[in-house]
């Protein structure tokens, strides 16, 4: 596979930029690979946190050009025996740990896979996305350190990819890959639906695994309950809206904000609570 | 009109690094256009704190080359009617909504406009800018959500600008721009000149609405007062001075600043706090 | 001496992203190099800290190009006499004041030199190194402010360089450069050997001035004492240790971590606390 003049590797980690980490990414990357356009997408991951990462690349890598390279890293395996993989997909390429970083970017591209988590067979995949372990040391940094694979072993790998190395010198094809489980609402036995908060933005808006296509096959209007507070129905967006309201966010999926302020403060929410979706009442 | 090899597009937003809103904003316009060079200007505009995202744009574009686009996201009415635009100026292009975000950027360049602000009539900006309202869908996303325009209007507009479509394919010329009022100085009924902080920097120095070019035609030495102290004469540098100073910043205007510390802290001051420049004393 | 097609130039300096400083920058180095890929080393270097700075920089610039020019600036003296330097080394070309923030780089590339800090003769720094005061206004910005030589001087000089000017025109070789003393452990009147903290990471992972090669050299297992604690022995990778471990961190140098924690708010430590290495006990 031949390479654009200027390909593009972009970087999700939870290195923060309070360090060099990330500069020493993109330093790795150009000694490699001068032509290189390397993109920070995310670098504010919470820390070890890969459930959240794996939300962040997952619905940001579709806005990217398809054959960028995803290189990512939250990694609290590091230096133990967890694989690395380079992941080929129609949506783009991902490089870092075999430990679930790229599920939603998976599932999405093979949605056929089972929606628990835990080592799945990469049979699983389908044709259309290739994974390798990334085994082989001629692509890595000539001294690779236990604790920082970002640096050693990730960023030389993104950065042969990009100029053009075949996936599969990369190193042979795993039995398994990891999957987080589907981030989905549940349904308790009394029939109520139960969805989750998957993320709190900036702005204190709280995104939800209700997606925009689920929630538009249930009883209208939605009526939610978080934190003992009600919210009825769908607004289409953040000026229109009552004080607290429900819409639809840019990631299409049901979103809980505060028109001007932040629903994560006012509310007390955190990533994980549970938001009901009662029944709908006229 | 021909673009470089290399054409600019420089953000500026208040979606902080929290979140994967920059990274897909970078994304976005790769996609569209390989070749662009996407600089962040800036990313920490208080949340939607548009005076603040027109002071902090307005003084840094001019460092840019002038073939520059300047995307800008402080849009608090997002997904409502106000309108958005861009706006072609000797000094940088500018891509975003009409809500006063490059107030002081179009001021510099058209000295003559009305101090107060409101919806101006764009026939008073001049033959030197052109600008016209973002209608055209065929430069967005295909798919507009009512919440994230960055992302589905502005960055894409941005890329196609910087691949060479002509402004006057975006939308028509609207009637009125909406300005900022101009921030400057007020003098009070007793003749007290009163100037304002505009800005708090990362140490705490605090940028004022006082111009080098009009404190130079004060009575000299300035004697200035805020928060109840005394401020003696200019400065010429941080080290220079005593604890507590007033020095021309960087940005060509009266600074306070506290020498090796910071002056937001000591003095307990924001945006918006009056600065009274006080008659000379000998 | 020519310069390739996209020559790489990394910016480290105390500036933060809290304002558009750092765009700046990046605006005055596009507008003189419209090749030049200007990367984010790190912004987040302490107000002022040029200790902090010359480590973070010190330990990073080896993984960049080795034509990469390092534009860096923390920089308390800004608008007094202090010098300021470009200076070319095998390893990278610095550019930034003359205050010790390159010393860490400079001493790698120079080992002879001596431990203590201050003014050193320029000719002991080698052959290899070339170093000259930027005193040629011609590379500057046309106005240069008081308070802003990233934006005025270090900026425009790093993109001349960048396209091709050599060195010599900048200014004339120094007399001496101001270096920091080496950060290295001290050996007690009693025997003990003191090493100290040199850095606290974005994990709370805490840097010492240990080096890995000394550590090798030391009696082992190795024993070390910081606030009242006991760490025995080196770990080899984070997943690997007890709760609190040391162990060889990615810059060579011995680490104090808390596994999936903070070491940093575990302990309550801090950059310049004393880490005791005690006697080897069997």
């Amino acid at each position: 596979m031949s390479r654009p003049r200027r390909p593009v590797i972009a970087l999700t980690t939870d290195f923060g930029l309070h360090d060099n980490y990330v500069g020493v990414l993109h330093g790795v990357i150009l000694a490699i690979n001068r032509a290189a356009v390397v993109v920070d997408l995310c670098h504010a991951v919470p820390p070890q946190d890969v459930d959240a990462g794996a939300f962040l690349l997952g619905a940001a890598y579709r806005y990217f050009p398809s054959d960028t390279i995803h290189l990512a890293v939250v990694d609290p395996g590091v230096g133990s025996h967890r694989p690395a993989i380079a992941l080929a997909t129609p949506g783009g390429t991902f490089v870092g740990p075999d430990n679930g970083l790229f599920s939603v970017a998976i599932r999405e591209q093979s949605p056929g896979l089972p929606a628990q988590g835990g080592a799945v067979s990469a049979a699983l995949l389908g044709p259309r996305l290739s994974v390798v372990r990334l085994t082989n040391p001629a692509y890595f940094l000539p001294r690779v350190s236990a604790t920082f694979h970002g640096r050693d072993v990730f960023a030389p790998v993104a950065a042969h990819l990009a100029s053009g190395v075949p996936i599969d010198r990369l190193g042979e094809p795993p039995e398994t890959v990891y999957l987080l489980p589907a981030a989905r609402p549940v349904r308790r036995p009394d029939g109520t639906l139960v969805a989750h908060i998957v993320h709190s933005d900036q702005f204190g808006n709280l995104t939800t695994d209700l997606s925009a296509a689920q929630a538009e096959q249930l009883p209208q209007p939605l009526v939610f309950r978080l934190h003992g507070r009600i919210v009825r129905g769908l607004n289409r967006y953040y000026a229109e809206g009552p004080e607290l309201m429900a819409l639809i966010g840019s990631s299409d999926r049901v979103e809980i904000a505060v028109r001007n302020g932040s629903a994560a403060l006012t509310l007390g929410a955190r990533v994980g609570d549970e938001i009901e979706v009662l029944p709908a009442q006229q």
